[in-house]
C-alpha cells in the first residue's frame, strides 16, 4: 500500500460512512462538554416580556413627550412594579410606575425616564427629560426570539451557550451519547501500572495515556487486557473488541517489525478494512485507518510519543466524527525559541511546550527520539512541519496545535 | 469603596491567604484534569533497562570493531532475546544473540548490531558493520531517572503527562480534591429551568453557567435555592453558604441598585470582608472580591453576559488559588475582523467568536449590550481592551482569552 499524506489518509477515511453514536435526552444543566446532537432552539423569546433596563418610571410617551428641566411634567405614581410580577393595574394618562431594573413594564406604558432625569416627591414625580424612552427598555424578543437558532448539531455545550439556552427556556437538550471506543494494546513486554517490573520488561503507559486522550475527546474508553504477540491470541481479542465497541483503537508494544499483526488482523475481520497503512508523516509511518463495517479501527505505532502524536493526528479526527465534529482544535501562535530542522520528505510533527514572554508566546520544541517519555509529559501540543518544507528558523510565528486534554 | 483596576483587585485578593483544597491520594489513571498537590517524582527510570531501539544483534564491542563490508566478521548465534524477558545467560566472545526493538541487551553485550547491517546465516551470522553499537540502545535511565522530578505541584494532568508517569513506575498521585463552591443566586423574578414562566418572570441561567463554569475549573459547585431580594433571608442563606462551602460565588438577580445587599451582607458575616468592591472595568463595576476568614467570596452582577465575563476575570483566578493554579490561560492570537471603540476611563472585556481563515484565526467582536444573552453562547473568549487605549482597529491582532470550558 502506498504512504499517503495525513490529509490524504482522513480524506479516504471520509469516504466511508461510519455509524453515529447514540443519542439522549438529558438535562440542559448536565449538558456542559457534551456535543448537541441536533440543533438547539429558543423555547421562549428573551426578554420574555419588555422590561426596563434602568431605574426609573414607567410612563406612556405622550405624557412626557415636552417635558425638559425648564418645564418639568408632573405624573401621578399609582404604585410600584415588583420584581417577577406584572403590575395588576396598566398606566392611565397622567400617572406612572417607579420600575426598577429588570421589572415588566405595565400595560400601556410606552417606555421608561431614568431615575436621574426625574424629582420623585412620593405621591407625584416631576419629569425633567421624556426623551429616548426606548432605550431603557429591551422589548420582548429583542434579544433571541422563540423558535431561534441557538447552537448548531456537533457543537460542544459550554458554560455560556447552557447559560444561554437556560435563559430561552430551553431545559432538555439532544445530546450524543459517549462513543464506546476499545483500547487493544500487544507487547509481551508490557505489564500493568503498579506491578513489579522483572528485567525486561515496561510499565504499560499507552494504554493510560490513549485512554485518557480518548476520554477527553467526549468518548468512552474501554481497556482490554494487554495482547500477546501472536497471532490467534490477537484475532481472538479484536474480534471482541470490534463487537463490544463503536471503534477501535489499537497500539503495539514497543515491538514492531516482523511480528506487527495490526493490519493483517484487521482486514481478516471483515471489509472493507485498512484503509491506510503508513502516512507520510513522522510520526506515522506504521499508522493504520481502517473501517470494518461502520466502525472505524485506528492502528498506533507501539513507541508512547509516536503513539499519541499519531492518536491527535489520525485518531482524534476519525473519533470526532462519531459526534459530527469536523473542526480542528484552535492552534495557539507562538514563536519558536529554537530552529527546527527535519528531513523534507515527511510532514513532521514536533512536540512543543509553550510559555509565555512579554509579547505573547513561545514554543519550545522538545526534541529526542520518539522513545523518550518525558517529552509527553512536557508537551502542550505539535508544530507541523509541512512535506517539502524541511526547516522554521528560531522567531519563526507557528501555529500550535493543542493535545487533547480535559478542562480549561 | 475607590474602584481599582483589575490587576490590583487580584493582587490586593492575594495578601489574604487562602484554605487550599484538601488532598486525596488516587490511581494515576484516574488523575486526567486533576490537579497535583505535590510535585510527582519518577518511581522508577525509563527505560528500566539497557534495551535495543531496532531489530538486530547484541554483541560484544570488541568482536566487531574492525568489522566492514570488505571484511565481516561472523558471529555464532546463541540465541533469541525474547520481549519482556531477560536472556538467561549472557555472551561469551565471539557470540551474538538476535534481538528485537526493545528486547533488553543480554549480559556482557556492548550494543546492537542493525538487521540490515548483517547476513543472518541461521546458525551464523556475518556483521558487515560493528560501529555505532551504541547509537541502537537506550541506555537504564536515558530517558528518565528514578527520582526525576517529573511535574509539578500545581500542574494538571493531561493525558500525556499520566502517561510519563505510568512508564515512570508512578502508580498512585497525591491530586487535590475538588474545592466546594457554594453558588448563591438572588432575584425575585428568577424561576427554575423547566418550570413556567409567569409575566415578569425570567429563568435563573445564570445559576446554570456559572455551576458549569465552576465545575470546568476543576472545582464542585453546590447550588442553594434562590435567595429572595431581601436582607434577612439573604445573611440567612450566606450564613449557611460560607459554613458548607470553601467559596461562595454571589450572583444578583437583573435587579440591582438600592436592594443590592451583597456587599453588607459580606461584611455582615465575618473578617476581614469585603476586600473589592466594584473594579475600573466594564463589565466589572458591580463586582465584589471578599474574604471571610480563609474562605473567598465572589460577587458577580446579575445580567448573565456581565456574570460570566466578571467570573473569568475576578472569580476564576481567586477559585484556581485553592488548587495552587496561578497560571493565566494561554491565549489566542487573532485578527479583528471590526474596530472596536470603547471609552477609554475603563479597561473593557469584548466577547469575541474566533473563526478560521486561510492565514490564521479571525475574532469577531460581538456587540451588543450586556443584557443580550444570545452573545453568551456564540462567544469564544475575551479581547481586553486596557484603561486609556479605547480603541482596536479592524485587522489588529489581538490576543483572545478563551472561556473556561471542559474538553477540547
Amino acid at each position: 500500500m502506498r504512504r499517503v499524506s495525513v490529509r490524504d489518509a482522513l480524506a479516504a477515511m471520509a469516504e466511508f460512512p461510519l455509524r453515529m453514536a447514540a443519542r439522549e435526552n438529558i438535562a440542559v444543566e448536565a449538558s456542559d462538554g457534551r456535543v448537541f446532537a441536533a440543533g438547539v432552539h429558543a423555547a421562549e423569546s428573551v426578554p420574555p416580556f419588555t422590561r426596563s433596563c434602568v431605574d426609573g418610571f414607567a410612563v406612556i410617551g405622550a405624557d412626557v413627550a415636552r417635558a425638559s428641566e425648564a418645564s418639568p411634567v408632573t405624573l401621578r405614581i399609582v404604585g410600584d412594579v415588583v420584581m417577577g410580577k406584572l403590575a395588576p393595574d396598566g398606566l392611565v394618562r397622567g400617572s406612572c410606575m417607579r420600575i426598577p431594573t429588570g421589572g415588566a413594564l405595565p400595560a400601556k406604558a410606552d417606555g421608561v425616564v431614568m431615575v436621574e432625569d426625574t424629582i420623585d416627591q412620593g405621591d407625584v414625580v416631576e419629569i425633567l427629560d421624556g426623551s429616548d424612552l426606548d432605550d431603557h427598555v429591551t422589548r420582548e424578543g429583542a434579544d433571541v426570539r422563540a423558535g431561534d437558532l441557538l447552537c448548531e448539531a456537533g457543537t460542544i455545550a459550554s458554560p455560556a451557550a447552557i447559560g444561554m439556552l437556560a435563559a430561552a427556556g430551553v431545559d432538555r437538550v439532544e445530546v450524543y451519547r459517549a462513543p464506546r471506543v476499545g483500547v487493544l494494546i500487544t507487547g509481551d513486554e508490557l505489564v500493568p501500572l503498579g506491578a513489579k517490573l522483572a528485567p525486561g520488561q515496561i510499565h504499560d503507559s499507552n494504554r493510560v495515556a490513549l485512554s485518557a486522550a480518548i476520554t477527553a475527546l467526549g468518548c468512552e474508553a474501554h481497556s482490554y487486557p494487554r495482547v500477546a504477540d501472536d497471532r490467534t491470541a490477537f484475532d481472538a481479542a479484536f474480534a471482541v473488541a470490534l463487537a463490544e465497541n463503536d471503534a477501535v483503537v489499537i497500539s503495539g508494544g514497543s515491538s514492531v517489525g516482523e511480528r506487527d499483526y495490526t493490519p493483517v488482523v484487521i482486514s481478516a475481520a471483515g471489509s472493507p478494512g485498512v484503509i491506510v497503512h503508513g502516512v507520510r508523516a513522522k510520526p506515522g509511518r506504521p499508522a493504520v485507518l481502517a473501517v470494518i463495517g461502520d466502525k472505524p479501527i485506528i492502528g498506533l505505532p507501539g513507541n508512547p510519543v509516536s503513539a499519541l502524536v499519531v492518536f491527535e493526528t489520525l485518531g482524534r479526527p476519525t473519533l470526532l466524527r462519531l459526534l459530527g465534529i469536523s473542526a480542528d482544535p484552535l492552534p495557539w501562535r507562538a514563536s519558536l525559541s529554537a530552529d527546527i530542522v527535519v528531513s523534507t520528505h515527511l510532514e513532521h510533527r514536533i512536540p512543543v511546550k509553550i510559555t509565555r514572554d512579554g509579547n505573547g508566546l513561545v514554543a519550545t520544541p522538545l526534541f529526542g527520539t520518539s522513545a523518550h517519555m518525558h517529552i509527553l509529559g512536557l508537551a502542550d501540543g505539535l508544530v507541523v512541519v509541512p512535506e517539502g518544507v524541511g526547516a522554521f528558523a528560531v522567531g519563526t510565528e507557528v501555529d500550535v496545535v493543542p493535545y487533547t486534554r480535559r478542562n480549561r
